[in-house]
């Protein structure tokens, strides 16, 4: 009898939860983000859960403005914070089995420095690294990294495409049998397994060899969000785990669907990545008590920095009625084509201003219930072939985090969808995935078997 | 009465020591620069016998060069090691006193990520990051990063003075009461306390603000070398600690008030900078137990690495008697100063070949012998006013860590030159510097002042 298909889980870090009020939440310490224990106790609390990685979304600035004028005092979120490829590491000796994923931006970075520093932790944390691969979108990110204007998107999935590969060239430099250490001898490495990579491209010349090696996956997981037509492309030719954003079943299955076709033309198996779309979960004993969780940190949210959030749609509304209609922008908008959905979502629901923000901060996919509401979510998608598992983003942490892990996990594992332990030392066991194969040991094992 | 001056120690904790063939030596893990335990072991030492600070060197790619052929592959070291701005901040959970402090590069980084990542460690780590500024200097490493050769000096040296203002501009962002957290009013920060660094010049335009805050140490510890001449301007100009390269006492203390000297200018007293040469460390129970250890050391250093190291200065000498004489140069050399200081003292001290790469292992300050010898040495510089404190170079790892602590730092305490506790709680503190003043929070008492 084969083996039932287990739902991935990922625990979503960042900062004090997903919900821009959480910081005035009175279970989360407001100044959480710049205090380790912040991040080690929910990083062990996912792991108490057996989460198969926490992840750590990332900002190179900070990409809010402030409009309209005040609300960024006011905001609390992705403000300052813990550098997450600094703090990764700290975590691993605090956890034996979680995956400590995060991300680096390919736009701003080098890719001997990304591979270096992914490698390292695949071997501080015994083989639980993965990247997060983006490519930043930010004007505030940019204007911190000597432009006036970010890069336009074409060349930066093309500096994407060429950063990963070249990434992957580094981590291949040693074979895995590369380091002998024969003291009697004296050789440390057998010269034929050593391979530079010698890298010549449009955006980057890298010589290699990469100074680390005996990664204890191989190589670091990649994690990838796959969102656009070249995302997708990317994610089918080389990303392990793919993190979704999908608002209803039907839609994160014609997505499933489209990146898993994708695959085979790469030569890979559809087993080979693993699609987990972002869920927002707010559990109760009752769905009372879940609503009125939910509610709490909907009544903290400052009007001011809700309506920062529907700014660059809608323009300045802090003259208005926050419980009367959404006007008609004053001024052509910044992003017009949110602004047309927002609007018609306004009319057709008869929102009010107080309302529209409210529900922005509630997006995407979204369960509040009891255990078994939110278990009956997850199933529906699971089941529907929409995901391999989920990335839960935490309203408010730590309490979130704990809330899942002391309720919901419980009941995944009742039903049978979810693990009762760690069955791999790795993350990339713990995923279900295959080892890998370092390109220079694979062509040997090919032109040995060719020659037999 | 004052208190008596105490010395300052470094344990300089790169791979499996300063010795090349530390790798064979039968204490040592041979693969431990891969092996996170490994650095936990001499770490934990290195607090143990109540070190300011563990250092870390770094390269950015194998600067070694495979010449003569065969050496690289019996080298073992600097070929693979963590990277250290990933190692240190997991040593930070499993220590509690000791300074981190680690290298990054001005030419092959950019200003904002170091600022991050350092501020990160000093949070992650209660107040005990350092950074060592280096510019680089090896083909290898411009290889690894678009380049085909390394910038020039000039350039170099210009890139790392706008980059070190960078950090520290970003590093004072945020005031120190610029967080405020109040709930109740949802003000999260005084908007007149962040300020933006909108610096704009030659190598870098950086917005900011950065996104982290609240450093234990205000700022993070600057290291530096400040050996040539724009060198110790720097370090005159910012530096808390220079790591020096000195082989006596006399050129030690030159170089010492030559450095101090140059600080008033900065209006900066000579006491905000310590200055800590290396110093290579070999202790024994007697002199002879001492100098067996050295020349077990000496016996595993495989020929073609020893003559890699005089390579680049007397050309391939791979054909020639090994216990015969220096012969002339065959091919004009690569590097002809050193090429002739060799030659001088190989015919002044009728040197072998194999004496004098031997030689060249234990080159610089060295002290061989009982720990009341090497307390001695350490004392004759430090009461001639060469220097405020050591860097040590261990020959291999965790073993020469061990020794010193075990050995020599005992008979340190008792001549009451070194702590037997640690005074503060962060490396600032323990290194006696003063409280880092923000910029911002400066200019404001200082206007204060003459408002009243």
């Amino acid at each position: 009898m084969s083996r039932r298909r287990m739902m991935r889980l990922g625990m979503s870090m960042r900062g004090l939860g997903y919900h821009p009020a959480a910081w005035r939440h009175p279970s989360v310490p407001a100044d959480g983000t710049l205090r380790f224990e912040h991040y080690v106790r929910s990083a062990q609390a996912a792991e108490r859960g057996l989460f198969d990685m926490i992840f750590f979304a990332d900002g190179i600035g900070i990409r809010e403005r402030d409009e309209p004028k005040g609300s960024l005092a006011r905001s609390g979120y992705e403000l300052v914070e813990m550098e997450p490829m600094t703090l990764l590491p700290a975590l691993a000796p605090l956890t034996k089995h979680i995956g400590l994923v995060t991300t680096a931006s390919t736009t701003y970075n080098e890719p001997y420095h990304v591979a270096r520093k992914f490698a390292t932790l695949d071997l501080i944390s015994g083989g639980r690294a993965g990247w997060n691969i983006v490519t930043s979108w930010s004007q505030a990110e940019a204007q911190n990294f000597n432009r006036a204007e970010h890069l336009d998107y074409d060349t930066r999935y093309e500096r994407a495409a060429e950063f990963v590969e070249v990434v992957k060239g580094l981590w291949d430099s040693w074979e895995p049998d590369a380091l002998i250490y024969d003291r009697a001898s004296g050789v440390f490495y057998d010269e034929s397994k050593m391979h530079l990579l010698n890298h010549k491209g449009k955006h980057f010349q890298v010589m290699g060899p990469l100074n680390v090696a005996g990664m204890p996956q191989g190589r670091p997981i990649l994690v990838q969000a796959g969102a656009s037509d070249p995302g997708r492309e990317i994610a089918a030719a080389s990303a392990d785990v793919v993190y979704a954003a999908q608002d209803n079943v039907a839609s994160a299955k014609a997505y499933y669907d489209d990146v898993k076709g994708r695959m085979a033309k790469y030569g890979r198996e559809p087993g080979a990545l693993k699609i987990m779309p972002g869920v927002r979960t707010v559990v109760g004993r009752t769905r009372e008590e879940a609503q009125a969780k939910f509610d709490q940190l909907q009544d903290l949210l400052d009007p001011l920095v809700g309506l920062a959030r529907v700014y660059a749609s809608l323009g300045d509304l802090t003259g208005f009625d926050l419980d009367g209609p959404v006007p008609e922008p004053q001024r052509p908008p910044q992003v017009r084509s949110s602004t047309e959905r927002l609007l018609a979502r306004a009319r057709a629901q008869n929102l009010t201003i107080r309302q529209l923000y409210q529900q922005s901060v509630a997006g995407g996919f979204c369960l509040i219930g009891t255990a078994q509401d939110i278990v009956d979510g997850l199933q529906e998608w699971f089941e529907a072939g929409a995901c391999d598992g989920f990335n839960v983003l935490p309203t408010h942490l730590p309490e979130s985090c704990e809330d899942f892990v002391d309720h919901v996990t419980p009941e995944l594992q009742r039903r049978g969808l979810f693990r009762t332990a760690y069955e791999g030392a790795t993350l990339r066991e713990n995923l279900g995935l295959k080892p890998h194969l370092n390109r220079y040991s694979a062509a040997g094992a090919v032109s040995a078997s060719a020659a037999e």
